[in-house]
């Protein structure tokens, strides 16, 4: 093998990349709904060890910020995911079980979840609060309409679930035999004894992702249409995915989360009912300060729109 | 591209592959527990595409049934499992959501779950029979001792499962406001309504995987350490396999379910302590007829033999 | 578990989905490049099955036609992508190495490949015609220009590339010493004496996935960016999909494969300097004839030009 | 949400793990054949991140080593894999084509390869030395025999794939025309000029993956079987798997990689013909202080030839 001298002097000065700002949140615990949490427990990489990926280089190279910039908005722009695979990142998360349920669907991630086959279950039960407990949307069939429950309609149903929720913790002890042992039965196995603890009882678990799969993750779980008690915790991630990989979070959000999409037939009418011109009249350099669009990007929209 | 003539005429011969056993069965549904079932909707490939992909080959070739099980027997034996992973199943499953957490775990599948965001859940819940309600295993941290409640302590537990499943009901409706309209508020979005719902709430889904890991899915849930309320799909899913691929599935039993393994240590103490020969005294052709043990198998006994 | 009697109805009459227009080509070879194939093994599900996996319903149902349509349209433009993993397919192919280095880097599929290890490979080399031999692209880093080399350079060219083929013929089997028999030396194992192969040699697999993870292969390998010669293999794949899931590939021609992405940026540019108006001044029924565009999909795009 | 205080203080103290041996590793090239190498570039987790997983703990806890450690080799043990996906490794690798054609089989892992389509490729190309260049094995359809050349035939051997490494070298420039500008033809693209290079060029790549899966990927690829030049790979990433996890590295090598299976068949020909204990006649202390084994590990044994 022959390494370069400069290849060499690089690798002498290698470590292992850090993030400051996260090195300062490790282990603590962000708050989610009434008893959940996101903790950051470790990371690999960083923006830079995106670059380096697609760059199949040895070391932090010669190039500069801005042309990383560039590089990363061009691979997420472009879909080019494997170079975003290459930073990992592990959460300890606490959740209702319905959410968890709608979690776990996220199939590339690792995963060790607090067993009730082994353990007892805590008493901790997720009640909305009076913003969030909505009526079922008329035009959206999966989501919740904009108003809720004034506060009469809201102490009904909370303390309907309350009482329910303590009934069920009731219930699971009392099949348990575990504290009082006065049931009048032997106590059943862990496992069978939780059957009847209801979706929003808490459970946590260990998680582990790579960076493409997470921002995929965040793309359908801070949407609008998500519901809201799992987009707190896409809220809380993305802020954390924000201190990681600032250039990548950026990328994302103007290339992915903030696009737009047209269907082919959707652009047909856009455009026979729009003027739109084929270039930009202001040029390159206006756009560039009014708007900080990189040049590729620019060039890319340009291309578009000339076969208008 | 040349083909030769015997391949041209093997390809002029091709037919889709079908398995008339399966055919017969396809929608009907295998009941499981008090309210689920597995229903198979459809499959791809049999015994033989196991063999043609392992081989490449244009068509089903001249080999002899007994070589294709043989080179089956082998592919299993090894770990050879892309073959395997040429086939393909797809099923309809009804199960009790704290079965379906479980089940989910395996994430080399494809899935498509009822929603509880889009729909109403049937008033359906499991509630364990007596046979199976069994107090905690005091050895084993995660499943049931063998006992089971007497008949007054299993009236107990069960009818307050079943009281409790009612009153969940009442609570989901209530929420829901969906039924009398006599609720004092206007009815709370679906998806925060069935947050009560407890985890022997049924719920369902499709679920297509391959073979490969579909059997991995049965060395874990066909285990007697599995929690009996799966085992019962696994067991179901098991008699279906064997009707698919039979000589898939007998080898999977006997190079994987009835397998025995030993960590170096503990064939070293098994070695240290017993009298084992390094050969068969009665040779291969006794041992064929008394086992059914193909030669390679045999031979790669003897092989681990030698060492001793 | 309570069936209603259209559902026992519907059950009788379920039989194992199939396609008539792919039955007739199952087995036979659509040749690719100059020595290279696919071949339609096997395939599960059509279009009605991400139907059925959607609404997770027992049978075909009462919806019409055009309400599949309309789901399909939905389920592609809005990326809900696992109904579509609920149709699976299995090819033969045969192309050069190079192409095979591309294709295999779609992970999410199953592979069994012809091994060297095991068999002499075949003396079938890729020489590139005319019309695609082309200079490096100039602007674009990773592809040809337009232009290719004229009659004497493409001779030289492709004689260089034959000869040295054949070379590469000659060498291997010197390392085997499998045919006259000549050399100075007792051959070297077949794992070894491959490995001066050329990457134009020819190889093939049994390549399996599922009908999402294929129309992702084809977003990127039917694209224009992609290298022709793996862009051969994507057409003929697509028109196969065309005939197997129609109103699917229709949905992605339209969604994915023909659409339009704006960043945030771009976007706001193409607002700023274009006149866009935020209604269809002709309305839905015009557009509807016109543009052959569902209500749905047209209200998504007033809704989203009402922001502009 | 409810931390208890010794649950606060734990977090209090928690620090990114890190294991020093591989910080002052990171970046350096062991070097593999004659001109690859393994760097490691970065890592996520330890032994204990394990632990933690398994036992979805908020830190280091109160657990003895002892006990992590006999945590550990229960999880190996028994194929508990998800703790181990907590664990994730990133290698920089440089090997022959025909090694990172086997190595990219490998799935469940992250990748970034150098590509020809845009970057020229190097002019080294592995040759192997005497010692490995072997006949092949006529017991073993897919391997060496022990044998290797002799000095004459190895000198045969080996000048001819140089010179013809050599030649395909010179192909490859004079198909880019990138040197001296000497050849009657423009130049043809990358993409195209690199399809006469042979398997025996030098790749690189990006490489991670979890610890579950790179421990799969050893059980393949330092298996006696595996071909002589990726098992070089295998055994220096063992090496470092080493450093990084001792506790799951012994783990996988007592309970995986040096365990004995046996069919169901094999271990009952093997019991008919043996005469083996059903207990050890010396007990658990004499064990324990002999071979190492752990109590629990011991008492599976004692189940397993219970039955017998």
């Amino acid at each position: 093998m022959t390494l370069t001298e400069d290849q060499k002097l690089e690798i002498e000065l290698i470590e292992r990349p850090r993030v400051l700002e996260l090195d300062q949140i490790i282990g603590k615990p962000f708050l989610c709904l009434d008893h959940g949490f996101i903790r950051l427990i470790d990371y690999m990489g960083d923006d830079f060890a995106i670059v380096q990926a697609a760059r199949v280089s040895y070391g932090r190279g010669t190039k500069t910020v801005s042309d990383d910039k560039g590089l990363i908005e061009y691979l997420v722009r472009h879909r080019h995911s494997t170079p975003l695979e290459m930073c990992e990142i592990k959460l300890h998360c606490k959740m209702p079980i319905f959410v968890a349920r709608q979690w776990i669907r996220h199939r590339t991630a690792n995963v060790n979840e607090y067993s009730a086959r082994y353990s007892i279950l805590s008493d901790e039960f997720y009640i909305p609060d009076q913003e969030h407990t909505a009526p079922q949307n008329k035009e959206n069939r999966q989501g919740r309409s904009l108003d809720y429950l004034d506060d009469n309609e809201y102490l009904a149903v909370s303390e309907n679930l309350k009482i329910h929720s303590k009934n069920n913790n009731i219930l699971y002890h009392y099949l348990l035999n575990d504290e009082d042992k006065h049931s009048e039965h032997p106590g059943i196995a862990r496992e069978l004894a939780r059957i009847g603890m209801p979706l929003n009882s808490y459970t946590e678990w260990y998680w582990k992702t790579d960076l493409h799969n997470l921002l995929h993750f965040l793309s359908l779980r801070k949407d609008k249409h998500a519901q809201y008690e799992i987009r707190v915790y896409a809220d809380i991630i993305g802020d954390i995915v924000k201190q990681w990989c600032p250039l990548a979070y950026d990328a994302w959000l103007n290339c992915v989360f903030e696009a737009k999409h047209f269907t082919r037939k959707q652009w047909e009418i856009l455009k026979r009912f729009s003027n739109i011109l084929s270039i930009s009249p202001k040029g390159y350099n206006y756009c560039k300060e009014e708007f900080d669009i990189g040049k590729r990007e620019f060039d890319e929209l340009m291309e578009v729109l000339k076969g208008t």
